[in-house]
């Protein structure tokens, strides 16, 4: 469970830490990113996490560039945990053919289908091997306060990987009733079995055949089986191409939340905002104000 | 002079541009992005501008991209200018060998010396062409306010393009008294005669023979000669491996402006920070706040 310290960088008075370290979930060594606010440095409190799961191509060092959520985080004492989005390196047949699949593309799911099973565990990697090894490195983080966020992919992430206790579809949710305090993202893929990305990895990940595998794993599905309260925040760009092609279809999320009578689903459409991390910028302040929230409650 | 619009983003309410134009100094067609805030959106109101000048390697983008200029931009209703680093294409032999000289390195200097002399004219582009072609094409801003800064290479640009009125080098600068309202500048080459980056720009672009054109061109002597009020905000990060190679060597600006009686220069140096682009974001809301003290007085 050791880690790697690659790179120290001061950014907003804390240290954007770059790291690794050897995973047994994907097989491999995975880079990840960890921000610490000045309050992880000075206190000996506590600090909450945010979790940021990116998007497709990316590793875990565009949104800690790009994304500026080191702005606000600096400002609230949270730290921001970046992971990257897949296993790398593992030599399967293909892995690096596509820019929406496999490397770079491992839509945060535990593969059933071969080759893929054999280390593209993203889902487990996610949610259990990397903060247990983030919480026993570094003590100043608070394992009981982390919420989570995420752009595309990583919205998608964000969206299935929060604690669905009234979905039933995965009792292992119930294990951990407070996994995440708050839940927000950037222009999700938020009904992944019905649009194009989604459809080729379901199907690469876990089969055809495997569609209540895949209803496990889309927002929009569990949404409809969602008890209790909720508040999500989803900020969408509508210059966003990949919204405009079908890709995200964040209407199909509030329509079955809406359908289901859950309130607390608040998708803002910003006028002409795109699918780049200039949006993510333009907005991570709010979305690190959302987790705040509870995060600091 | 007209201006051909590549990109159109959305960015913390305002809108960054990807422009071009066919640049007469410099011999081709020049690149460079233009943030305007919501200001200059809606208000018929012209803005002031904030030109920020990029570092060896860089374009527009990187600053635009990593920055967070337009943050504090967009709050205090300020467009921000960003120029390329150097011609492109002119297909000098060997002006893309090194990543210090030619292609992304033009110093801000209109070179003297055979080949570069034809084309090589970042000077007159940055302070005549650039503006000249903006303002025309976007009445929104104002031509009248216009502040100044930039990082490493383009720190160098920003302390050595302001009005040296007492200067006495150029008598050019006598005909626009008030052409930067302030200056400002991140990691800046600030006595390029006496390290190997300027040495290695002022030789090529000038010729060794030409140390008086040499200083013409170095902040640390134009400040020996500077009279009337200075107030020049730096950020220097001890963390940052140039300025502890010796190439950016801020003490000898400072000294030299004590020595010459000079009050006003405000050198920060920043624990642990580096020389990249965190370092830019973390500081750039001070930057953007110094010179809206100017621009919106």
């Amino acid at each position: 469970m050791s880690v790697t310290t690659k790179a120290t960088i001061a950014s907003f008075g804390g240290k954007l830490l770059k790291l690794s370290h050897a995973a047994k979930t994907t097989n491999c060594e995975m880079n990840f990113n960890l921000y610490l606010p000045p309050q992880a440095l000075k206190s000996s409190q506590k600090v909450p996490v945010l979790i940021y799961l990116s998007g497709l191509t990316c590793t875990a060092d565009n949104c800690s560039e790009k994304g500026f959520f080191q702005h606000g985080a600096s400002k609230k004492g949270i730290a921001v945990l970046y992971p990257d989005t897949s296993p790398r390196g593992l030599n399967i047949p293909g892995e690096n053919d596509a820019y929406d699949f496999g490397s770079g593309a491992g839509f945060y799911v535990d593969a059933t289908k071969a080759p893929y099973n054999n280390g593209y565990n993203m889902y487990s990697y996610v949610t259990e091997e990397l903060p247990k090894t983030v919480f026993e490195a570094f003590p100043q983080l608070d394992s009981n306060r982390v919420s989570i966020t995420g752009h595309s992919m990583g919205g998608h992430g964000a969206l299935t990987l929060m604690r669905w206790v009234g979905a039933n579809w995965r009792f292992k949710y119930l294990r951990n009733p407070g996994k995440y305090k708050s839940v927000s993202a950037f222009a999700p893929i938020s009904n992944p079995i019905n649009c194009q990305w989604g459809q080729k990895a379901f199907g690469g990940y876990f089969g055809e055949d495997q569609t209540a595998k895949w209803k496990e794993h889309d927002a929009t599905e569990l949404v409809k089986n969602w008890k209790g309260p909720l508040d999500v925040l989803i900020d969408v760009g509508t210059g966003d191409n990949f919204y405009k092609q079908g890709q995200l279809l964040p209407e199909n999320f509030e329509k079955a939340a809406k359908e289901a009578g859950i309130q607390g689903v608040n998708v803002r459409y910003q006028p002409d905002y795109d699918h780049s991390y200039y949006t993510m910028a333009s907005f991570a302040d709010d979305h690190v104000e959302h987790a705040a929230k509870y995060l600091l409650a």
